[in-house]
Parts: C-alpha cells; structure tokens; sequence
C-alpha cells in the first residue's frame, strides 16, 4: 500500500466539514470542536501497529516501534484560531498520518517513527501559544504566569486543561518525549506571499525569524490648530511618520530577508484642532540573523533619536517582547531542497517569519526543519486560506521523500 | 474719572476668586456659577446711566445712549470652558465695561455706546459655540439641530436655556440688537505664541481663519509582519505618514500664514503583527485668504493622490467641516495699528486661529475689528492661561483709544 496524496486532500476536506462552518475552521484548543477532530484524528490511523499516547501537557503521540529507539519525529496541530482556514495546522498531522501509514505498510523501520499532534499552537482561547510543544520542549518556565491566563468568559486556564485532564504544574513533564528525538520534521503552508510570487509550489525553511518588538513614544507640545504658526510646533506624530518610513530604508539596508513593521500609530489628544502631543508607535522587526536583528534595532533606535532632534520632540522606547532566531539543521535543510527539486522540479530557501511548533524542538536541540507549501495570496488565519490540491499534494510526496531519507540518516548514526 | 487700567486687572482677579477653583475658571455658560459672573459684571456697571437688557439668545446689553442712535459695540464673552483661565473672554467684558465708565464719565457721547456679553461663546457644555453671537448675527439656522443637543449629563439644550428663560425657537430674535450697529470692536488673548516670539504686547487682528477640515481614509492590506517581504506590502500607515510630513511643505508652498494640521491618525487591525491596512487621518487646514485655503485643500488632495500612487493604497477623503475666512475692516485695522503703536511703541498684524463672537458680527455686515493682546507660552483653555498684568494694561489703555477713535469716525458718518 503505498503513498496516496489525493487520499490527503480528501482527508483535510472532510475535517473541515467535521469542524469547521460558514465562518471556517473553529478547532480552538481546548474546547469540544477540538475534542472532536483529535477523536477523528486518531480514527485516520486506527488499525495500524502504533502505540498511542497523550502526554502530560495534552500532545497527542502515535508510535511505530522500530530497530532502534532513536526516532524520527514529525509534529503539527489540529487546533486553528477562531474561524481559521483548512490547512494551517491540520495539514502537517494528515500528511503526518499518511506518511506513518506509508511507513508502516513496509514492516518495521530502522528507527522507531514518530507522530505528534501538539496541543493549542494557536494560543487562540488564552492567548499563549506554543503550549505543547513548549512544555516538550522544555521552554515553559511561566507556569505562574499561565495559571492567571483567563478566555473571555473568565474561564482560566487550569480549569480548561484539567478539564482536558491535564495538570498545569505536570505539563513540562512532556519533556521526557523528545528523549529519543534524533530528528524533527514538520511540513505547514507559507502563510506569506514569497512561494506564490516566484510560482514555485514547495520551498525549504531555513529557521524561524528572530523577532524585537519595540513601543516608541514621542512627545511633542499639544498646541492649537489655528492659532500656532508651522515653525512653532513640536509634533509628535511627524516623528512617528518619519520613523514609520524609514524602517523601510533599515530593512533595506540590513538585508537578508529583513522585515520591519509600524503595527500602529496612536496620537494623543487624537482630536482635528490640536497638534499630537503624543504619540505610540508599535515596531515589530524580524530577522533570521542574531546580529543583523540586533543591528535593525539599532537602526530603528538612532535614526528615532535623530528624528527627535530634528524634530525637536523627545522619544523613548522600550522593548515589549523578544525571541532569538532558530535555525533549522543545515543536515535536513539539504535533503529537504533535495527531496523538494525532486519532486516539484526547483525548490526555495526561505525563512519563516510566524513561529511554529518546530521552533521549540529545534530550541531543544532536536535537529529540525520544516517544509512550506505556497500559499495562495499569502493568506492565513482566516476561512479565505488556500493551497492549490496539485500543491498540496506534491508536499505530501516531497514530505514522504525527506521522511525516507531521514530515516537513513538516522539509522546510519546522524540526527542528535 | 479717566481710565483705571489696574482696576480691570484688579476685578478680573475677584473675578476667579468669585468663580474659579483650584483647577481655574468655571463659568460655563447655563450653569449657576455663569450666573454669578454674570450678576458680578452687572454690578461693576452699578450707577452708570445705562439701559440695562438681555435679549432673546441670553446676550446682556448695557447702553450709553448719545447724540445718535447708530452705535459703537464693545463685546466679549464672561462664560469659559471647563477648568479655564482667567482672561479668556472675561478680560473683553471688564475691560469694555472699563472704557464705558470712563466714556460715560465724560458726558453724553456723540454716538451711542453698548457693551454686549455674549452668551455661551465657548459652547464648553453642549459642544455648539458662538450661541449668542450667532444668533444676533443671524448665522443661527440650525435649530433642530440645537433641540437635540445634550449635556453628558443627558440634560437637553431646550431645557438648560428654559432655566435661563430663554426660548430657543425665538433666540433669533436677537438680531433685532444689531440694528443700530456701526462698528464692533473686541479684545482678546491672543492664545497663541506669535506675539511673545517677537516680544510684542498687542496686535491687530486682521481676521478669522477660514478652516477646511477632512478625514482622509487609506486602504492598503493587512498582511503578517513576519511572513510578509518588505516589496509585497501595502502599508496604509506609509500614506498617512507622508502625508502628516508634506503638510509642511503644502503650508510653506501657499504661505501667508498658513496653516496645517494633522491632528490624529487610527490606524486598523492596529497591532504590532500586522501591517496596516486602513489609516484614517484627521486634516485641519487654515487661511486668511479664501483662494489660498481652497490652495491648500487641493495641494493636500493631489498630494495623497500621488502618494497612494507611490504605495500601491486607495485613498479617499471627505471634508468634515469648513468655514470661509472673516476679513475684518480695513479702516478699523488702521486705527488699531495706530492705538497699539501709539500706547505700545510697535504693533503686528495676525490672524485668528480660533474663531471669536467678532467672526459672526463682521458676517452680519457690521465693521469690526480685534486686538490680541499677548498669551504667555500661547497657552489657553488651560489654568496656566496668563498675561503679564503691564500688558494687560497697556492692552487696556490701547482699547480704550480705538473705542475714542472709533466713536469719532462714527460720529463723522463712517461705519454702517
């Protein structure tokens, strides 16, 4: 019984129908919808010789016991945002399952295989995402924090997982599942434009964007629209407009894939008659470099500072959130551009801006990559997401591809 | 008896004992403290030969009848905003009431004499200025609109002006006060810095900017800010910025005193990962001139066209409000220019930024004109409103040699 990438699309449309309405997918961590696609989940790979497990932090595992205990992993999510699209997520476990069973048909492997469907990627009800595969990984040291997280209807988020049957303080007790991992695969739609504009269906992630999140105040002088002449004024927001152009010419500068966005601008009093006297610029900048991350922020900082003396305002920053790069295995990244030329014809490196389960394992030193399948008008989050099924179904031969020759890999002594 | 510059100093000091608190001025117009001003003002005026009246839109009239019916108006406004200072309005009234003592210390004038304090110039309470001037001026055609006014308190225009005793279906009537009217005079702060910049007391007036106010909404595409390459962006903060940076330029292009606000910008989804996809942009245009602002407007309009064109966005925008500019009379800035010079050694032509009661009498046809006297920092509406006292005082003797100036001119035939 060999691979059957049609049987894939069905699989993921079926889904849809199961969990998903006029709105799109509604497979938000935590809830019965959810509930209901893990039951479906497991029902897809009923029959075949795996051992089944759901570990302490709510990670669904699927096991084919091979010649080794060293294993090959691969991982995704069933769960989606609210009103979500049919493939972020889900995509990666069908495949997964339709690879395991590929696997399977052929009698015991060299090295054991692995399947996991992580619990709330999302972070959708309670606003943190990551949840399984951070405990896993063993980058959840905030149980504190998490036991205050409450969803909208002030349900908190002990309650919610206790009622999944998961302890808060034993989630990161998951970590004993990556003591095998000798190597981490994962296979998601691009959720960007890049693949799509260069007409190629498959491209090789090469880690995850490093990420600074900066507020920038400016404070200028409220003065009144009609009776203060253009040379007396001190605006905030003309240091802002400044700034909110200039990131262009940083990320231009740096190079490499940088990217850099002023989220939102707000203007204090933010009335018609009077000049802002403050304003809150929210920058988000991304790379997957450790120093040319560092050397965007620094741009964006003195070229603020320069802006606020030619403007005659004062700034300030801080920073609001930060995570370093992952980069992904350069092992792996080989093979899956192989595996992906083979199959698709070329194949694209390219760097993930969003974050993704594979992060975690990557961080926890499990070496990992990730393949992308083109997206189409870089959609996501939202029922309008959408992969051509020819594209869909040349990832899951190419992902089948890398899964082969990992397992070679593993078994002739590479991965951790 | 001649003129007693201190004294007016003096009383609009009693003035905030008797109605301001720690926080300033409280004489919002229809409220019980505006009372108690106005009963102060009336008892400054105590034991002139004067016709006391209110008329039908709540504006107290005190008049000095001369040898002729056709007359000289002096006017302000005792009523301030909310927690304001303590010369805003209230320094044209004591002021005028100064200048009326010390006429009708002379003997009966050639010309009748009138000082007006206009009723609810600020509109603090119910969000409408220029009530009582509007309403003598005949420019009040709204009143439907005026019936459905509230206070926060849900308390009804109709019903706050039934207190005083005033009928709004018959404010109108006050246009009969303007009958006789041969020329209007007003003192006012400046609330703006232009006069301290040049360590000037006093200036004259030339008129009241004319406004041109509009919302211009970008539309670009919201798009993640981390999967998103910096050349498939359409990023409606870019629009907004270049445009809150080319108003300068627009200003300094058509000059004459223009001026160009961006007042606030909102920028939606609004958060820090994702670029912006609609940016709406308060714009707040001004100008003595009528050509010149109707300039201004286009320059701003051709401008965002071509920078929507520049950054692949929609925009549209739509003109929120307007007013066209009051150019006060010709032969009473002359004889302004020359008061000022006369008592202060120099004078300055400028502009109003904010409009004032004179705004509406000089659109009614009666020849008017204003003297600023200087604003320290330009702060107003605000405690921190204040004047030096010396030029306060040489604010009221310049005044006071318009008012002779002017009476002598109507007496000779000029004015209407």
């Amino acid at each position: 019984m060999g691979l059957e990438p049609p049987r894939v699309v069905a699989q993921l449309r079926e889904l849809q129908q199961l969990t998903g309405d006029e709105n799109g997918a509604q497979r938000v961590a935590w809830t019965e919808t959810w509930d209901r696609a893990r039951d479906w989940l497991d029902g897809l790979l009923a029959g075949l010789p795996l051992e089944r497990e759901r570990d302490e932090a709510g990670n669904d595992w699927w096991t084919l016991r091979g010649d080794s205990e060293r294993a090959v992993l691969i991982g995704g999510h069933i769960d989606s945002v609210p009103s979500g699209g049919w493939l972020d997520g889900c995509l990666n476990v069908v495949a997964g399952a339709e690879v395991l069973r590929r696997i399977a048909a052929a009698g015991k492997p060299p090295v054991t295989m692995r399947l996991v469907n992580w619990a709330d990627e999302e972070g959708a009800r309670f606003g943190r995402s990551l949840f399984g595969s951070s405990a896993a990984g063993g980058s959840m040291r905030d149980q504190d924090e998490l036991g205050r997280l409450v969803d909208r209807d002030g349900v908190g988020l002990p309650e919610a997982l206790a009622a999944s049957g998961i302890d808060l303080a034993h989630a990161s007790d998951a970590q004993a599942q990556l003591a095998n991992a000798a190597a981490y695969l994962e296979l998601h739609i691009e959720q960007g434009p890049v693949l799509e504009s260069m007409d190629i269906p498959l491209g090789v992630v090469l880690g995850t964007f490093g990420v600074e999140r900066s507020r920038f105040t400016w404070r200028g002088q409220a003065a009144h629209a009609g009776s203060t002449p253009m040379d007396k004024r001190r605006d905030a927001l003309a240091g802002a407009a400044k700034l909110a152009l200039h990131i262009r010419e940083i990320a231009a500068e740096v190079g490499g894939g940088a990217v850099c966005t002023s989220g939102g601008v707000v203007t204090k009093p933010g009335i018609v008659t009077s000049v802002v006297e403050t304003a809150e610029q929210l920058l988000d900048q991304r790379h997957l470099g450790a120093a040319s991350l560092a050397r965007l922020l620094e741009l964006a900082r003195s070229a603020a500072t320069r802006f606020a003396a030619e403007e005659n305002l004062e700034v300030e920053w801080e920073r609001i959130w930060s995570i370093e790069p992952i980069l992904f295995d350069e092992t792996l990244i080989g093979f899956c551009d192989n595996a992906i030329a083979e199959v698709a014809g070329r194949s694209h490196r390219l760097p993930s801006g969003p974050l993704h389960d594979a992060a975690e394992v990557s961080r926890a030193g499990v070496p990992t990559v990730m393949m992308f399948v083109q997206s189409l008008r870089g959609l996501s989050h939202t029922k309008l997401e959408d992969t051509h099924d020819a594209d869909l179904e040349l990832a899951v031969q190419a992902f089948d591809r890398l899964a082969s020759r990992t397992i070679e890999w593993v078994a002739g002594g590479g991965g951790r």
